[in-house]
């Protein structure tokens, strides 16, 4: 972890909540959410920039003179969906770009010129903005966010875990030879809303060894997964629902899907007291 | 607050929880929160004890050698109602009574030697051992706790509120003067289960003395309380459970009774949008 480079924005906005008690389901607002996710996003990177710029003149370590994008080897981001996280990357160098000195846009962001006097807040939806920073932005995004998107992409939307399995799929993308050195930032975002940008140095050596050869089982249990079918799945989940909040109730669904170690509910009692047990 | 003392108690239990999210009322079993409460009470005091030994032992300072009741000018209770508290406090004496020496007992502890073999995990329902230790701790909960439950007793349960407003209690009590130098024990508690005892010294000076002038409105504001007739405190109560969790929703209920500064509840939107509003 880099220790004085934490940047955290917090807002008060109704933005994915859980207000209506009796139900499973959040209420979502998915522009609002895209608002609420990028302001964040602008926010805790201009704070990161700043902190960083202010350690370097502190410690004399010139390597956060410019921090921006080019610091990263990686950047992994809290992901609701992939698409989104492809924009908030696009969203970086939008953010790079306007703290660029006018005179080096030409030939910093080739194309991008038109957009030396945009606001950053009118541009959550502008679609001539992203379609241009996204289009700029593609290359360095598959080098260093695309790794990190595996277990999201395969695995869905995990809220916390999301991030942390970011930061998984991203060690296991690569060699622990390539790994060590590596500068990954950060960017954790939760609904509501609190988030942070923070970063850390992978440094080579025999823990970082241990942690990467420990990570083997991602891609087996991937491999293990079944498939089911639409209609399938769809059953369960209205099953789900119709016993949401429902006591007594006693599963009735087979734990055959579950890996070994997964904890289940077994029971909850009239006094809704749940019992729980993990596949042998 | 005195530092090193601080002694805290945890346990899963199902005590006083909120399982059933379309009520606005929780699970309530009388006899295992009484349990819970009481073993939380005697795990915190055990622990406080033997840290306040080890910390006399580290210092030097002898006040600490023996803890004990003694020891307390003055012990808050979270307080549920008052009566659990004089049973909580006797429970004090109790775990002091047990830790004596039994030579000691017949001298320290005049007309309970027949307890002398009894397990504390076993007395949480014993009315023998209560009446007993009621009777004789009688006099010391009168001058160390009851002057702490003049809010509890006039305002009923407050849950956090209550530790706090116990101190507040025994702050008005007594004059600034009776006040300075006083070391005043505390034990926090909260369903589910966690629990914490710490203490204080109040330390006398311009501090103290501003702290206790700014709480005459506490009496003031007790005095301007309005009765409520029980059937319209009845229908009041029923209007809030027919409310619960509606949306959208606007209050009819008038603010009159509520004191300035006080927020409420103007309108919950279809979306369960909360707007709050402050008494004037």
């Amino acid at each position: 972890m880099e220790r004085g480079l934490r940047a955290s924005f917090m807002a008060h906005a109704y933005d994915f909540y859980k207000p209506n008690l009796s139900s499973e389901y959040p209420a979502v607002d998915g522009k609002l959410s895209i608002q609420c996710y990028l302001k964040a996003l602008d926010n805790c990177y201009q704070l990161y920039c700043q902190k960083a710029r202010k350690l370097s003149a502190l410690t004399g370590d010139s390597s956060n003179d410019a921090v921006g994008i080019n610091s990263f080897d990686a950047v992994v981001f809290h992901s609701p969906y992939g698409k989104l996280v492809e924009k908030s990357f696009a969203r970086l160098v939008l953010n790079d770009f306007l703290s660029t000195p006018k005179e080096t846009i030409l030939e910093l962001y080739p194309g991008l010129e038109k957009f030396s006097n945009i606001k950053l807040e009118e541009t959550y939806f502008d679609r001539d903005v992203e379609k241009g920073f996204m289009a700029f932005s593609k290359e360095l995004f598959k080098r260093k966010t695309l790794p990190s998107l595996l277990l999201s992409n395969q695995v869905g939307n995990m809220y916390t875990a999301s991030l942390y399995g970011g930061l998984v799929s991203y060690l296991i993308s690569k060699s622990v030879e390539e790994l060590g050195g590596k500068r990954v930032g950060f960017f954790s975002y939760g609904s509501g809303l609190a988030s942070t940008m923070f970063s850390m140095k992978l440094v080579a050596g025999p823990k970082l060894s241990q942690l990467v050869s420990q990570l083997t089982y991602v891609h087996d249990l991937l491999a293990q997964r079944r498939k089911i079918d639409p209609a399938e799945y769809s059953k369960m989940m209205e099953s789900k629902e119709a016993n949401y909040n429902k006591a007594p109730f006693t599963p009735t669904s087979s734990t055959d899907l579950l890996f070994p170690g997964t904890w289940f509910l077994v029971d909850v009692d009239s006094q809704y007291r749940r019992t729980y047990d993990k596949v042998k």
